[in-house]
């Protein structure tokens, strides 16, 4: 292995350069191709299409009726109509071309028909009335669209009416993408642990697709920089540019640049953005495009976005236009480092006349966070970060209209929140909900700042036993939220299949070698954890796991599944997904807090109409481990 | 035939009796289909797609480095560096599997290699670290996606990341088009006199495609009511709805509403809107869609974005969003009946920080009117149109940006105009015109009233013999604008090859049977025909055609070669582009009357720049009937 060194050049400077390097081989250089007319929708024309006939090419009628000499007509009126006789004018219907010696249309309404053909008209027409004359649309040797023009499906009727068969447009650019990696598989594989399915491949196609270019995926090719060479030499041929996939970095089993290296030139390696650092950005000798990403999807997307799109887009001669932006109030602290340029996915509510963005996980290999995103904050390289409150403007992903109808639940996770959100979209399809789980406390905070519609909430309180009613009187001594009626549910301890280590009892976790799973502070679950170490004595500092924190039941669940920890507090219905035991421990009461505010929107309207239709109740039964009395109930307080 | 009377409901109205016939008869039933995923981007999932298994599904290393179990790495640091023995670690590489008992990864930067297998740490991991856990991105059992989400490249990746290969999307709306009338021939037809290119089925087809729905297009079917009833039964067989292009009126031969009658039932024939009146709302018995529109191109249109785009919309359980809307002012007078809704396509300049709405030909063939608009007036039935520099709300068509950044062109119309647009764009792909031909005066008042940046000129002082200065000291006698030198045109008589006529002189258009055609009023080239007029002491109530008007060159050029008229003044290009014989009457200076305040704004710089390029001089020479001097030269008042 060559040792690499990776730079850390900001994101203009790369981008520029490259451009530059590209620009000079010859990258950008214009192809175009003849397609027929009515498959070119969305292309873009290489040069001026001009009209080759006219439109219409010859006087046609615009109106059923008779076609007149129009001086025959003047005078008439409905005190003086006008006799014509048979030859002096025909009978014609809307688009037979105007008889010679005629230059008007008399309306059919407008005709008294009498004996031996002879016609009355009372109102005169003025000549070339109601015809449509040669050229009143297009005339032949106009210019119907100038060179680069988008196709859209009304120019393509404007030049079939003009002659047009064909329309020679923009060859799209084709880029060819290999995945590569010992360690993945493609996605109908089984993958075995330590494969990973290769889903970047898809992705990227997808968004090259919808940038107007070709794409095409080719085989995955496992580390080794001689295959490596050849593939993407293989690739070429076929194509304008080669991403490689994965292996972008300087490690150990890191060829792509070096195999960049080896095929063309290595302009940038390392950018200073994050996710997306170790990127390849290459050229070949003749002007084809190498570009190495790194293989964590979100890492892989940024690039694409940030690197791809603008060339792209240059390929196609379309203006670049600056992205919809909007004025949103972050809702958490958000670091960022001074080192790196930093885009991070956000979702976008719309509470109380305000924009609140929220970030997502920003793991390189959170898939999710974009496909929940509603926008991007683009953190410059000299900012440290936001504070929560404070104004940033954000890129949008989704129309603001869009991001104004959409339910902002924040709080305490429970997959009955995504289940309801689907039996809401069953009769409302545009229906939209963004949920953030970021505990029960969580929840009753954005509510109380004004950044969250509704938030679920399971809060014990230890002193009454009761739930949630003392958490809303403490918080919320002035009222302002309502109380939404949701459902019974039972908390335990999940264990493997069969409770291989016969777990019986709460106390049971801080027992040798068991390695116990926690969820995150300010979590319903937690808080109950906490309560159930204090009624039972136990430090918590004795159980093994105790700092290891999950955001969600399912998330717990999964970890003890695959064994990587023995048990966990949570919800009967995660457990049963994963085919956990379960050992019950507490039932507790799951509400929603609703700000009072929200109460007649649209959206929280028919949230709670779905709340209370029997078809709730129903999949909620079907989940298992709930039980449910009067869902939707309001409480004012 | 049988009689029909067209109603005149509207608009509101007859959608919504349609869709509650199409409603009641099923037509909005989902339908269902397997689909593999990485054919899914932007279909809509037909039901909630849930993680069939965890990404990961493994504890990964989510850095290159060393596996080990964080405890023994406890206290390490800088003064105190922990030493590990061969068995306590494992080397790892980004993505592999976390080896058996070890739950942390320390990256290779931070491991110091000695002998023997041992290696040297100088900082603790904390449990976890550098591990990407099971699940991290998504749990097994969690709902990707809810019903009728649509479908991203990134919920790609995420379904194929989760086990999902395949995923249940809509079924999309099949629509069959039916072309019908005896006079329309396919586009690879050459048309005869009265016989019309039949390019509505691609326009619609592209619309439909655009809008997510299966569009196909059938044979023509000619103007016969069992021919046309076999041919929508056959139709439907494949489709979920028919649209019959075409005798949707009550006209002599309008079979539409009978066949639509016989196959199912009419809802609605005939809409109180304006263009699109004579459609007809049908649906079969078993809940299929039969649509008439007419066969004129733009009121197709219309038909299909206000009735039939809501119920593609509706069958896609897509939320309708509201159009971006804007305010306009409008610069010229706009009628519009009292008798119905109109739907007016408009161009949009924006020039010194105002939207200024133009109204494009209202012709119902008007297909250009499409191509060019960038929005709609939507006149409500009960307004009878607007005045001059009122406030109207526009529907944009195009981006804001997109309309901020064009160049808005308003005067007399010469084809360098579109040449010019089309040699800047070969430099700067992105620059945008929008021109209007409204002729030098209604240019230069244009300019006045600060709705257009510029305006081609060519105004004539009788008095002093000299072009555009005079007219601009009068009008401008403040300044406020610049003169851009333009060309200087060879104006003359356009007649038919070889001049059958013999004309050899302007006063030669008055001779009996010579058929003239003239311009519009405030045009350079009708002040030029009027001055010609007045010189030779002609009364233009002796000229046959003196008041057929059209709007450009080519326009009366394409006349003349139809053989509609006879002769017309007009520039030498637009003679050369029909073969006729030209005869020349006067030399004319054409130049730009370009607003000061505009002068700085980088597509006016651009154009400018075009202008002065050599590229410019050799197009307006092989146009032919032009010389140029100093083009883009400026003089200031």
């Amino acid at each position: 292995m060559a040792f690499q060194y990776l730079t850390n050049i900001p994101l203009d400077e790369a981008l520029a350069e490259y451009m530059t390097v590209l620009e000079e081989r010859g990258f950008f250089a214009r192809r175009s191709e003849k397609v027929s007319v009515n498959r070119a929708d969305g292309r873009l024309t290489a040069s001026a299409v001009y009209a080759k006939i006219s439109a219409p090419h010859y006087n046609a009628c615009a109106m059923d009726g008779i076609a007149v000499y129009a001086k025959n007509t003047f005078g008439a009126s409905v005190t003086t109509p006008i006799r014509l006789q048979s030859n002096q004018y025909k009978v014609v219907d809307t688009g037979d071309p105007l008889p010679e010696s005629c230059d008007a249309v008399v309306m059919i309404e407008e005709v008294l028909w009498k004996d031996e053909g002879e016609v009355v008209i009372s109102a005169a027409v003025t000549p070339w009335q109601h015809v449509r004359q040669i050229g009143e649309d297009i005339c032949e040797g106009d210019m119907l669209l100038p060179s680069f023009s988008r196709i859209t499906p009304a120019a393509m009727g404007a030049m079939l009416a003009s002659g047009n068969l064909v329309v020679d447009v923009l060859v799209k650019p084709r880029i060819a993408i290999i995945p590569t990696g010992d360690e993945i598989v493609t996605p109908t594989a089984t993958p075995g642990e330590g494969s990973i399915i290769e889903f970047n491949s898809t992705i990227f196609k997808a968004m090259l697709e919808r940038w107007g270019a070709d794409a095409e995926v080719f085989d995955i090719i496992v580390d080794d920089l001689k295959s490596l060479e050849a593939a993407i030499r293989n690739a070429l041929t076929h194509s304008d540019g080669v991403i490689i996939i994965g292996g972008s970095s300087a490690g150990r089993e890191d060829y792509t640049a070096q195999a960049i290296g080896a095929v063309g030139d290595v302009v940038v390696h390392g950018i200073a953005i994050r996710p997306g650092k170790p990127a390849v950005l290459g050229c070949t000798e003749a002007g084809k495009l190498l570009l190495g990403v790194p293989g964590y999807p979100v890492s892989g997307m940024v690039i694409l976005e940030e690197i791809l799109r603008p060339i792209i887009i240059r390929m196609q001669a379309s203006p670049f236009l600056p992205p919809d932006e909007a004025k949103a109030v972050v809702s958490r602290t958000l670091n960022s480092s001074l080192k790196y340029r930093e885009f991070i996915r956000i979702r976008l509510g719309y509470v109380n006349g305000k924009l609140v963005a929220s970030p997502l996980m920003r793991g390189a290999g959170v898939v999710t966070s974009f496909v929940k995103a509603d926008g991007i904050i683009d953190v410059p390289q000299n900012v440290e970060g936001y504070e929560p409150g404070q104004d940033v403007t954000v890129r949008l992903l989704r129309p603001i209209e869009d991001i104004k109808r959409t339910l902002v639940i924040t709080g305490s996770h429970d997959p009955l929140i995504d289940e309801t959100t689907d039996l809401m979209r069953r009769t409302w399809p545009s229906a939209a909900v963004a949920s953030s789980h970021v505990g029960s406390m969580g929840g009753l905070f954005a509510i109380k700042r004004g950044e969250a519609h509704m938030g679920g909430i399971h809060l014990l309180d230890e002193s009454t036993g009761e739930y949630n009613i003392p958490y809303i009187s403490r918080h919320f001594p002035g009222g302002g939220v309502l109380l939404v009626e949701g459902v019974q549910r039972v908390q335990g301890l999940m264990v493997s299949r069969d409770n291989p280590f016969e777990i019986e009892q709460f106390a049971d976790i801080t027992r040798d070698g068991i390695r116990y799973i926690n969820r995150q502070k300010g979590s319903g679950t937690r808080i109950l954890c906490d309560y159930l170490c204090r009624k039972e004595g136990i430090n918590p500092g004795t159980i093994d796991g105790y700092d290891r924190e999950e955001f969600t039941h399912t998330a717990v669940a999964a970890l003890i599944a695959a064994g990587s920890a023995d048990v966990g507090l949570g919800i009967y219905a995660a457990a049963k997904i994963y085919g956990l035991d379960f050992i019950p421990i507490c039932h507790e009461t799951y509400d929603f807090l609703l700000l009072q505010e929200a109460y007649d929107l649209p959206m929280v309207q028919r949230w709670l109409e779905t709340m209370r239709n029997p078809a709730f109740t129903k999949r909620v039964m079907e989940m298992g481990g709930y039980d449910v009395c009067n869902p939707g109930h309001i409480t004012a307080f």
